[in-house]
């Protein structure tokens, strides 16, 4: 097959701005903020963005109190009894969302036009029909670049992928959760080929992390995280092969659950790479959200539209509705792997977690020494994701001429530079990793452990381009065990310092004053294939933390 | 790596009577058959030797009665009851397993003693704690050789396995089956590298079918086909990449049911491969048995023992209790594919089945021109089997010396010769195998199906080596479907003679004098991870064909 052809660097150049021109062109006049609320951000600004959606003052008292104090259960609870229209909801959303990519430059496709006619639609369903379409209904949701939805593009971020037309289809998800009455309102930024931290590409540009726009807002569903931080959403579809469900959460501030491979479909999608991989670590779909039982409505949702009749990649596996679980629970604790050590806001964020779930009657069993070598995984799981013998992401870059974001050569192992993937040595490799998964489920058994509590990360959000490789996220893909980022606390200077060790070789650097008031989590690993209880036991989690109600639900 | 020694022939020929020796020295000189029972029994005799362990004289009225008027769930019933001991059904078993061996050489491990010292202690358990150790509670099992038993050999039938120390361990589902009370006496026969559908190799030679012993016993479970019709057992455990569960099964005439993959773990098996394929067709474990209710029995027993703690090949997806399916049903009906049209009894027992069904109220759905060209998928089917460049088969094969079985070449496809496997390429197969999984999906999807009608197999039970290749097993490995075999009806020319086509091109050949009174059956395939429901509708169509009951079961 001849190679597509090369565009000059001032060709793409001019695409990715044409297609940022017209993004812009579909924020309303009205909606655009003046520059001097925004001009002082930058990657490189430190303050938090999060007051400018109230300060701008584009939003009404009641668009405040809609965006701010409610999660997507109590949301859709209020709109179906009539208490909030779809319409007013979405519009309150739509302004959100729109201030929000003037902070942090979230978004890659604006439907704003489409999502308020849908929403009129859901409000006029209801009044008509006297009940709701399902169980979003009137729901405004957000969906990561490369879920497909009718009209719009699906370019995920590759310049190559700027001439193709909008999509004609919608990928099942998006299908399922529109039958369930969702309005869809925007989709949000990613990185180039998705195999990086960094939500950056020569298209959309990069996404600022609104807490602190000097620090990465995490990928790949990275816009999605600075957009619900923002509160310019409060659900939003995700992907996860090695953490890009989990890493954003945790970098901005937000729940995030990565599901068992195959409970949710994932047909109709757009791959950064080659379709086929024979690979063991499939991606996952799952969400980010402002509270559990966001992540337990829009899964349930899903899963009871018996999905797997519409699309082959779905494990045909009933949603079960369980009660709260017996407490007290059994959890493991990794607290770090001596290759990465954790910075002290981290070091201390888990040990406080953990000394709160003990003093609340739970069981922590220590498993640091007991694991298999956490960085030895992740080379296991790199070599998964280097398979393609053709290289395809490379081709698509190279469709372009666009040059390389800066995150993704320090995403690489430097183990793995020159590897050449071969069927042969994929036999080994699926060995090792059976090895690694034995080990795992051998620990739960002889533990009985109801989950295990480990860091999402080594660090809080870290600076733009440091993040390097996912050593404690990407254990979960490798052994396909659902998990969850819980947020909880922050970084703090002063509580911190005790847990700072000389000694230790941090990676990125740890400096108190860059990494101050970035926001602290937990990462919760369940047992394979039984993401319900997960769920529940996240549950307990946050009401024994004390952070449930983070979503300001209405009980 | 250096190759491993090669055997003289001489070696390997002795290594292997010595094997057999040794196997019939554990048959009691009592239960040892006269010679004029047995020695007109070869690969070309076509009597049907079922007659033979009664005729023998061997077993007791009381013996007959245990070993041919019920099934698993009748017996396990009647020990828990007091009715009948663990003891004296085991000696039962093990007498007329004896006699099977005798007649069709079906056996590998032959496990006796301990089975009756086994026995015993569960009389004694029940007698003491006044209950039973578990649902199978004093019911003895039989096994495929690849499956270990502490103490046994697993040579699955290599010469050069012979070295192989007796297994020091259980394979995970032995040990699940052992907690729940069973017996263990017997490990049965298989092909040589288990990817053909005779079984026969060179240690323990080739199993005849007991209906007619010049005809296949089917493989690769095909000691188990062969013993459970002789009634030496009435439930073994079986494996099934291919058709392995459901070929013997539809030769013999018993059922088989193949479960969706990671239902049942894999945990301790011995591969007659490398492990750690990256194929998207993995083994999956079965039984066969001579009632639906008792292939629910085994599944559920496994299922219900929380597997998932013990073995992380096992999917954590508990057993679902269902009642029976709504009625009438709707049925897909598929009726063969061109390069290998149905032998008449097939097709006129296909049609039988299709009639009385409709007529029981169900609806028959044809699928012939819709479903995707079942040859092609038998190839794509057998690249997965070929993914090692390694070749592992064959050196375990070179280690010995020993050549290869006749019928090993028989089951090659022609169209993959000299084809070498390549990542590449691999990538290309799981795109095909999807595309293949999606037209199934859309077409029980667009029919509304519950399940599929097809032949196992385009002929009854057919001459040695003769069996070819198994297009109409292996479609529903690819897809991951579960799939059972049930007998029905047999080859009768008279009744036959009307469904001969003039201008078909029989493979193997038909004559009709060949297969007179071969076992007939039907292939009823389910919905992906539905072995719940496969097993709820095989029990309709037993009740509407008028074949529940073959297990002669105690209501």
């Amino acid at each position: 097959m001849a190679a597509a052809p090369t565009l000059a660097i001032a060709d793409w150049k001019s695409l990715a701005a044409s297609k940022r021109e017209s993004n812009y062109n579909k924020i309303p006049t009205e909606w655009r903020l003046p520059s001097s609320l925004t001009s002082h951000i930058s990657s490189t600004s430190n303050s938090s963005v999060l007051d400018i959606p109230e300060k701008s003052g584009l939003l009404t008292r009641q668009e405040l109190e809609i965006t701010e104090n409610y999660d997507a259960w109590a949301l859709t609870q209020l709109i179906a009894a009539g208490k909030l229209t779809s319409k007013e909801v979405t519009i309150a959303f739509c302004k959100r969302a729109a201030i929000a990519q003037q902070c942090v430059n979230c978004l890659t496709e604006i439907m704003f036009d489409e999502a308020i006619a849908r929403a009129t639609q859901c409000d006029e369903y209801l009044k008509k029909e006297g009940k709701k379409m399902g169980p979003l209904h009137g729901l405004p949701i957000s969906l990561k670049d490369s879920f497909q939805v009718k009209g719009s593009q699906a370019t995920i971020g590759y310049i190559s992928f700027l001439s193709h037309p909008p999509s004609t289809t919608n990928s099942t998800v998006v299908d399922i959760l529109f039958r369930a009455g969702a309005v869809f309102h925007c989709k949000t930024n990613l990185p180039q080929t998705m195999m990086t931290a960094d939500s950056d590409n020569n298209v959309f540009g990069r996404t600022l992390n609104p807490n602190n726009p000097s620090l990465t807002a995490g990928g790949s569903t990275g816009g999605e995280g600075a957009l619900i931080k923002m509160r310019g959403s409060v659900l939003g579809m995700a992907t996860d092969v090695a953490g890009s469900i989990r890493i954003p959460a945790l970098c901005n501030g937000i729940v995030g659950f990565k599901p068992s491979a195959g409970r949710i479909g994932f047909g109709g999608s757009i791959a950064p790479g080659r379709l086929g991989s024979p690979t063991a670590i499939p991606p996952v779909i799952g969400p980010e959200a402002t509270s559990v039982r966001d992540c337990e409505l829009v899964l349930q949702t899903i899963i009871d539209s018996t999905p797997w009749d519409v699309d082959e990649t779905v494990l045909n596996i009933p949603w079960r509705r369980l009660s709260s679980p017996k407490t007290p629970l059994r959890f493991g604790l990794i607290r770090g792997h001596p290759q990465r050590p954790l910075h002290p806001p981290v070091a201390r964020i888990l040990h406080t977690a953990a000394t709160q779930l003990k003093e609340a009657g739970h069981s922590i069993v220590l498993l640091d020494d007991q694991i298999p070598d956490l960085y030895t995984c992740t080379m296991l799981s790199f070599k998964y994701f280097l398979l393609d013998p053709q290289k395809t992401p490379v081709k698509h870059i190279q469709a372009s001429g666009e040059p390389w974001v800066p995150s993704i050569p320090t995403c690489a192992l430097k183990e793995l530079e020159g590897w050449q993937p071969s069927l042969d040595e994929l036999w080994d490799m699926n060995v090792q990793r059976m090895g690694v998964v034995r080990r795992f489920r051998e620990l739960y058994t002889e533990n009985r452990l109801d989950a295990v509590i480990m860091p999402g990360y080594q660090a809080t959000a870290v600076p733009h381009d440091t993040f390097g490789v996912p050593i404690y996220t990407v254990i979960q893909n490798l052994l396909n065990y659902p998990a969850a980022i819980l947020p909880y606390l922050k970084a703090e200077k002063a509580l911190d310092e005790p847990f700072f060790k000389a000694d230790a070789a941090y990676e990125p650097p740890y400096n108190p004053a860059t990494f101050e008031n970035a926001p602290g989590a937990l990462q919760i690993m369940g047992k394979p294939m039984l993401d319900e209880e997960l769920i529940q036991i996240l549950k307990v989690v946050e009401r024994d933390l004390g952070t449930a109600g983070r979503g300001r639900a209405l009980e």
